[in-house]
C-alpha cells in the first residue's frame, strides 16, 4: 500500500539525518504519536499534512517519490 | 501551496489524456465534484485518494512528482 511506501521512505530519510522521531515531529510541527503512525503505515495523511513532514526532512517531493 | 501544485498536475496530465473530469473520475472511482475540487486546489486530499487519482492518469507517484 502507498502508506506502507511512505511509512518507510519517511523512516529511511529520518534515519539518514540522524534524527529521533520525537525531533523530526518537532521540525514538522506535527505530533509524535502521528509521525510514528505514518511511518507505520497505519496513517492515512493528507498531501498537507505529508509536505510538513517532507520539508522537515529536507526533501521536495520529487525526491521523497523518486523510487515510488 | 502544494494543493494547487497538484490540482494543476492532474489537470495537465488529464487533458494530455484527452479525458473529461468525469470520465477520469470514473476510472479514478471518485466523485467528479471532489475530482474537481481537487484540480482547483480546494481541497486536500489524503495519499489514497491521491493514489487513486495518479493511477487512473496511468503515471506513478515519481513522474507525477517530478517538478515538485
Amino acid at each position: 500500500m502507498i502508506t506502507d511506501k511512505i511509512g518507510l521512505r519517511v523512516k529511511e530519510l529520518r534515519t539518514e539525518l540522524g534524527l529521533s522521531q520525537e525531533k523530526l515531529a518537532l521540525k514538522a510541527e506535527i505530533d509524535r504519536t502521528y509521525l510514528a503512525g505514518v511511518e507505520q503505515g497505519k496513517r492515512n495523511p493528507s498531501v498537507k499534512s505529508l509536505e510538513k513532514i517532507i520539508y522537515a526532512l529536507g526533501v521536495k517531493f520529487s525526491e521523497f517519490f523518486k523510487d515510488m
